[in-house]
């Protein structure tokens, strides 16, 4: 029988993460102060975050120390296995071999804990003790509930009302963990208190629970804001994935030829990626693809421009690709993916075509998925399913062109708690989604105003 | 950095199974058909499950092999990691090292696959197209219907209604894996019929779960009945756990001093420890603990006896430490420990006294689970948080003690689809519950004329 799963030893955990910022072959436009149109600087965001992790955000470096701390609680979960899915290969019979590292078997189930347990940690050390944060479905609430209470830190989520009510079981794991999880909007901020004034039956929405969770990291010298994709530093975090992939591949004697991540705010695609674009741009021939939804298509139908990271406008400009900082996504399963903008570092090496972007819609995600559980037996989360419809369509095209190839791509979790959105496909409730590019338009109406990259 | 997981490689993988039965040191009593009182043959059991398993049933064969084709399917998962847990260790500051095999990796998260993969295939095999079989809360029925996708079986679920409306995500998790899942008791059989007839909205219980399923597979003769837990070949399939975890074990030079698992029908308890009964048999010295629940104390407040494995009365005559066929234990959310019965295997070995059996309240199960997530994590089914309870309580004697010891326990399963038994214990719903023993002589009393082992 041949390998199909290769697992590392834990002392061969990488004990650096990468940081592609000093491998970029262009530079990138730096992040702008709204007010003045000026690169903002660490003090600026000072009040928000922690000052190590700000360091980080604007490090060059190349590799930077895991601190012991950070290698300790990873250990719990990590090295993550490499698996090569031999049975999907066989549905799909085509010349190629698929490899996918599985982040699923973190205690959330999913890559989040990655970079939730090094801020965490970065906080603790700086002497924050309470941290601040939003979520939508509750992935990113539910990874730094875990890493608070294992740092000793208190944590507040803000968790968009709907989901709140319609979803649970993220709520519960928050819960689990000891953390408090508020619906938004609340009455625990003046943004809460101004949106349920308007209406007191607000379903509440990601921009809105954004505002709270800063406004209450601000209010509080002893609590900061930390947010679980989009920036640097929480990318360069998500590394490790990468870095422990490219050993296991090194084990078996195997490169790929195309490596493929969803991506929504960026972080999870970063992980496992990142590493390899620093391969291409030095040199290897290799194909990197990044999968979006085509509800919210930000690297294939947005421009390049530079926009706030949230709808309220709280943030600095961020030169990215964006749909607009006012662009509400159709409510697809995959809330990973319902984000506006991507993140200034995958946005840059998409625009330096480093990366290729590509856009699926739901109905080719869940029959993807649905496949992938059938054969591989590991139930993926929504979000994940955008990766594997990416893949299955490599497959499609190698077996066109009669080309062997090696495809590696991100099982960045599982489905566990999201079985409601496999019922609704199932019993037919999910239909094709066509964006018109009207709506596009009219939210890119907004950012017309600000700075060009 | 100390070493707090360990791998197997998968070509390390045990081979074959381990069978009890040829190393038990006295006798075990056979199971008796009902009507003569007589052993049962093969072909009693040819109408509900197919020969070669009834063969591996009746087994006294040391070694076992397992078929090339269960070894591909357990490789999509197995060799389960071994892990130390440090951070609860330092927690529960006693002299004790404690490591447990995480068998929650599986794709629907627990250790059930090992035996549904292994009866899909030898059903396979023999010719059946359709498996029947029933489920509580859900762990086993989505097990199966997973194990007969990936063997091209169909499969049909009989769920305890209550569960099947109370519990979604179990029902969701076999949908996605293509079975059909079916509320109990239904119209599709006699026994659900006659039930609906006086009960129209009675909310089903696995005794009906079981005479559904058991007759919808012996009226139909491509098909056949499986069962989750109790029988011999079941607990067969489990050891390749427990045999993996030697050798785990073995390279890192640990033996451990006590060895627990959670204990409703057996089959998980057996999957760790029958291969160290088997030590212990052999002279090694050293302690094995099944944990129940106080609310089902089938071991530690129950007779052993003959009795029937269901409700309704259609199995042989099992002997085995039972509460009476007729016993409901209260509804606690560890639904995989209600179980009137115990493994005649596992029954055996605690009346030999080479096993100890314990039991646990449901609000110590709960504090210890508590703890272990915001230790390890992990958020533990309910079921394994009975494991977990006798851990804390193995740590605390060995404290009092003064002595060293190391402890392994089988963390069979991840309770992220039983998150609203944690908010049910953190909201303070949760009670200690007291099972007045007027209530077991009671249900006893239905067995009093029945033969004695």
């Amino acid at each position: 029988m041949d390998q199909v799963k290769v697992f590392l030893d834990e002392s061969e955990i990488p004990k650096q993460w990468y940081n592609i910022l000093a491998d970029m072959p262009t530079p990138m436009s730096p992040p702008l102060h709204p007010g003045t149109g000026q690169p903002v600087g660490p003090d600026d965001l000072a009040p928000v975050f922690p000052m190590n992790l700000i360091e980080q955000e604007v490090s060059t470096e190349r590799w930077i120390d895991i601190p012991e701390e950070v290698l300790e609680k990873y250990l719990l979960w990590r090295p993550t296995p490499l698996h090569r899915a031999r049975s999907f290969e066989k549905l799909l019979d085509a010349p190629v071999k698929i490899y996918y590292k599985n982040e699923g078997v973190s205690p959330p189930g999913s890559h989040k804990p990655n970079t939730a347990i090094a801020q965490a940690y970065y906080n603790k050390a700086f002497g924050i003790k309470r941290l601040s944060t939003e979520t939508g479905a509750g992935q990113w609430g539910s990874a730094l509930s875990m890493a608070c209470q294992m740092f000793g830190l208190e944590c507040r989520v803000f968790m968009v009302r709907v989901s709140y009510e319609q979803k649970p079981y993220r709520r519960l794991m928050m819960n689990t963990w000891g953390a408090n999880c508020i619906p938004s909007p609340s009455d625990k901020t003046e943004a809460g208190k101004k949106i349920l004034a308007q209406d007191p039956n607000s379903p509440g929405s990601l921009g809105i629970a954004i505002s709270e969770a800063i406004e209450d990291a601000v209010m509080d010298e002893t609590a900061r804001y930390s947010l679980g994709s989009v920036l640097n530093h929480v990318l360069l975090h998500q590394t490790i994935n990468g870095l422990e992939c490219q050993k296991q591949l090194e084990k078996i004697g195997v490169y790929p030829d195309v490596v493929i991540g969803c991506a929504g705010g960026g972080s999870n695609f970063a992980g496992l990626c990142l590493p390899f674009v620093r391969d291409k741009i030095h040199g290897k021939d290799i194909s990197i693809v990044a999968a979006e939804p085509t509800s919210c298509p930000t690297m294939t139908r947005g421009p390049f421009a530079y926009d706030f990271g949230d709808t309220v406008q709280m943030t600095p400009l961020l030169a990215m690709y964006t749909l607009g900082h006012d662009f509400v996504p159709a409510p697809i399963h995959a809330g990973g993916l319902r984000y506006h903008g991507m993140a200034p570092i995958i946005s840059h090496v998409v625009k330096e075509q480093i990366v290729e972007a590509r856009a699926y819609d739901q109905m080719e995600t869940f029959d993807a998925g649905i496949k992938w559980a059938r054969t591989e037996g590991y139930i993926s989360a929504p979000e994940t399913n955008h990766a594997i419809a990416a893949v299955v369509q490599e497959a499609e095209r190698a077996k066109e062109e009669g080309k062997e190839k090696v495809i590696l791509f991100n099982w960045s979790g599982h489905g566990l708690v999201d079985l409601v959105a496999y019922d609704d496909f199932l019993s037919g409730k999910l239909t094709k989604y066509e964006l018109p590019e009207e709506e596009i338009q009219k939210s890119l109406k907004l950012i017309e105003g600000l700075p060009k990259p």
